[in-house]
């Protein structure tokens, strides 16, 4: 079985379990304030060139959205997200449990728009009863999005425009960021997309990392007592100096970008495949995960030797999957699939 | 440097390490349902007799607390713990910031006891304005506790009868469980102690993994949904078989036990040393910490070569320090730390 | 000028505040537990046929949805609701707040079908994934929707079937409860909507109280320990007896309901007036709340003479308003409102 | 059976009732949007010299101190309060609820003092760990105590100044305030009160009003989007006027204190007659509480004419009970009590 099921199928790069194997039976203080930290938190500073952020790491990425939006809103404000965000659909309620509601904004493609934000600010705030409906306080997007997409700069830069005006902190949900920063098209990159948002996180999980989130919180005032806020939550790691030293050869020699460029180009193969084959995408991603439509026949198929996650029934004979590639996907395993696509469905 | 100052200052025992690398490449279904986290909590269900048990796997320890008593009471149920319980003192509220009130009790050495449970729950449910107070709703107890003492057999099972016959769950925080199973004078041993509680951890940060903690409950019926709590509080990591990885090879031949027998044979030997130098002790613990009272004179000079964590004034001429052994203690360390002590203040 | 702007506008009808004054001076013990508020209920559990219910008085809408639902979910549970539920809209997040998710269904109308909720359970429940994303609880529903509408008999029983197959507490939310059940084609009454759910509420703030919502919980189970969560959320009124008297007063003789036949007569003779006149309404409600849609021209004449509720822009040169009677509305008010519509927008 | 377990045993004072039946058939905005709501806070901001704090109206205290509480603090802080703090004690856990820990400081006598808060303080930011505690966040106290007992000027003022120097707002539950400050002794009023702290509220429920209390925020930053905490919370009264016209009512012509004066003058009856019996006070109250210790044998028989609130067993053969005077208490029933005690035990 060859699995494109998800992009956290295999343990880490080998460069990362090496590091951790090196400092192994070194003493470190504990908590996230050694000296393996201090030093990814810098080399991250420098690669987004915010010299004043605070880096945090944490474990996992509903961890680290729900401590984020905990520390940020006051008890009365919601976030603002897209409809399929990653809050709304799949964390549990782990926003809410934290007191807050996801105020969801609907979307076709996964991605809000500037104008959007600002209709919700203004609809709240124009309301004579505002006191009665949950006040915006903040605005959550992925990026890439959950369909893969990403936003252009200057979409970025029009959503963080509406969030200064309105006075909106912008947090972005990077778990797949390194994908999307080396999509094909993509005209952000790490300094100018931590220039248009108030924190953002790194994501290691699914980018070569065993486990791990590098947070990045812009100013010092937003970030005010966060490390309180991540022990209440239990996302503070006993031995914190795993996720500093994960990064930090993650960021050595740029592998962080390289592993996720190839990840990209065999997603890019994958498309290419399923577009040559006729076959609809379910959206235009440009990034590791792919969602093609299949012919539910076609696709029992290829259940025998691939894995995939059912994405939605379309209509009552077809179905979009997901696909996802990773740091670890082997050229091989996509050759044989689209191997297994161009023969077509009666092979 | 020699440090003593915590338990969790090195990274996982090699075996550990050893395991993650040989798995690697692998690929697996994420958040624990993985044939390892599968085959760690069947080693787990072994080794505590309870083949009915539910086993679940989390990075660390507030965040193994606040789920499970977030699983466990009604929105107006507090949890009983002594005083100096971790939950009421090292968590930054992550039990009230789920809605829950720590009722502490009053303890010198970090025990609670039958009687006070029994007092507890009587003084609650024999007033008659009983709605206008938290309702007791769980026992939280550490073994060993955060003095480094252990519960005997006897003393546990008077908690868990009175436990059972109040309807309170007993759970039990065993952060350090290892090193209080193998404490000399300990007459639990792992299905003994589970078998008078209705849910524990088995500590795994503190004692050779890298990091992770295996939860077990009990009764299918407490643990009834309990994937969902986990993943509401960003407690289900995505590669959830790094941590059925890692007590597979802590409970492989004994791994996990010998590790402590070690740690706690080392701290005898200090307490030994301890003793005779004439220093009091704070705390008569047999685990791997130990608590011993210093002149402040002396102490300054022993904290040029050493590293222990401050716990509190004594009077004005001395204080207690913490010192911590662990599975990865190097004897020629103690042996450095017991030769200081026979030395001397003056040397 | 006239108000039709709410239905909460004047105090209590005379005869509530009577037993106010006739009582006033007596003494009885706090928070609930007098016999005024012992009679309301027995008088409630007759009514409605339900010998067995707990009945509780709480102050006011939001606090007694917010008691209910904290009481009925465990964390990990959202409520089902109508896109408009008041719940979702009107409460600022005082669910979210209370830890749960809103899980919002599409209404055009407000009212939620037995198919959505099956459908929603089904979803839910067929999920492998399930884990990961909140699980419906119970379902919320208010009876007249937030449009004025009312379940039938026959929408009732077909919701209160899937609820139970599902096993999902059925709570229905009562603040017009009367104004609904006297509606004209309405073919509930008080034992048989109490037949179909698990709890609810008669509202007495908009139909003759100076405040105050009966909560009628059906099954003891479902009810156990709800005085201390009404407690903890501050839902407890210190002279409880203010409640139950107020009840006693409206449920004597039938005045609820008199007073609801009322309310629901004069806003029958309004949607009369703006049927006459050929103007359209948002949604045909046939309780005590009406939404005509005006040219807006014509809305800023009338606004001169009369209050009423802005309830959104149909298109450039149509809105939509609300007007509520009451039990307090006056007929020659209400003949003021229907001269100046049969009157047309010149005069 | 004469009663003084309580000061909410009766109705309201009959000039508040009548200023409700006198406008009963008005109509205004709801929500405290009227201009009675406006009258009454007018008529506060003077009574306290605070022409710029924020007056919001509630209906009860344990609602009042949880939505203040939730107002002010971030996640990971706490409540500074006395053991004996109804906070702490008699709420349910309301304030856990709300997500923060009370940190309970040790009192005889149920007051904080500034040495207290000043150490607290001190102890959690001198914590090299603290980030795994939480933080002081704000200062709670009654006045008066849980025990009857009041602050002095000098008390008040030093506590006030450690809040400021630390910046902890200080926030003053007044349930029982005209008692207080009616106190003989008391040497501080309405406005030395209010320049001392942040926020309080001034008692209606136990002071004459059906119901009802009147929370002043000195500063408008720290009030900020107050109501939509209220409206959150289930705080928010529909018909908001009824909180305003009653403190009208007790307002005028000083109602409040006559009424304040009225009840302080019968408690110092009871006390009086007390200790000329010979008998000792648990605690030494001169507000309307008092706390009288009896044998048990003379308890009993005390019990068959008059009601008060059992307050604890002193020893075998003694207990303390509680008394209270109200508004409504009437002379000739202390007259009795005060014979009964006179004519001895034996009688």
């Amino acid at each position: 079985m060859i699995r494109f099921d998800c992009d956290y199928g295999e343990g880490a790069h080998p460069l990362v379990l090496k590091k951790l194997a090196d400092t192994n039976l070194e003493q470190t203080p504990g908590y996230g304030e050694d000296i393996y930290c201090q030093q990814a938190g810098d080399m991250i500073r420098a690669a987004c060139q915010k010299p004043q952020a605070a880096v945090h790491f944490l474990t996992g990425g509903t961890q680290t959205n729900l401590t984020v939006i905990a520390a940020l809103l006051r008890p009365h404000q919601g976030v603002l997200c897209a409809q399929s965000g990653h809050i709304n659909v799949h964390e549990t309620g782990a926003i809410e449990a934290a007191g807050h509601k996801v105020l969801a904004l609907p979307s076709t493609d996964g991605k809000l728009t500037a104008g959007q934000i600002e209709q919700a600010w203004h609809t709240h705030f124009s309301d004579d009863n505002r006191e009665h409906t949950v006040q915006p306080g903040m605005v959550f997007l992925s990026f890439p999005t959950e369909m893969g997409g990403i936003y252009t700069k200057q979409e970025l830069d029009a959503i963080s425009r509406v969030c200064r005006r309105r006075g909106l902190p912008l947090y972005i949900d990077g778990a797949r960021l390194g994908y999307g920063l080396c999509a094909p098209g993509c005209d952000l990159d790490l300094p100018s997309l931590a220039a248009l948002c108030d924190a953002f996180y790194i994501g290691g999980t699914k980018q070569g990392a065993l486990f791990g989130e590098a947070l990045v919180i812009n100013s010092p005032a937003l970030g005010a007592d966060f490390r309180y806020i991540m022990k209440q939550r239990g996302a503070m790691l006993a031995k914190g100096r795993l996720l500093g030293l994960q990064f930090i050869a993650l960021l050595e020699d740029g592998l962080y970008f390289s592993l996720a460029r190839h990840a990209v180009a065999q997603a890019m193969r994958i498309r290419q495949a399923v577009e040559q084959a006729g076959l609809p995408l379910l959206a235009p991603s440009c990034t590791n995960q792919q969602f093609p439509i299949f012919p539910n026949t076609w696709l029992q198929k290829l259940e025998e030797q691939f894995a995939f996650t059912p994405w939605g029934r379309v209509d009552k004979k077809h179905s979009a999957v997901r696909l996802c590639t990773s740091w670890a996907t082997r050229p091989q395993d996509v050759d044989a699939f689209c191997q297994a696509i161009a023969a077509g469905p009666e092979q």
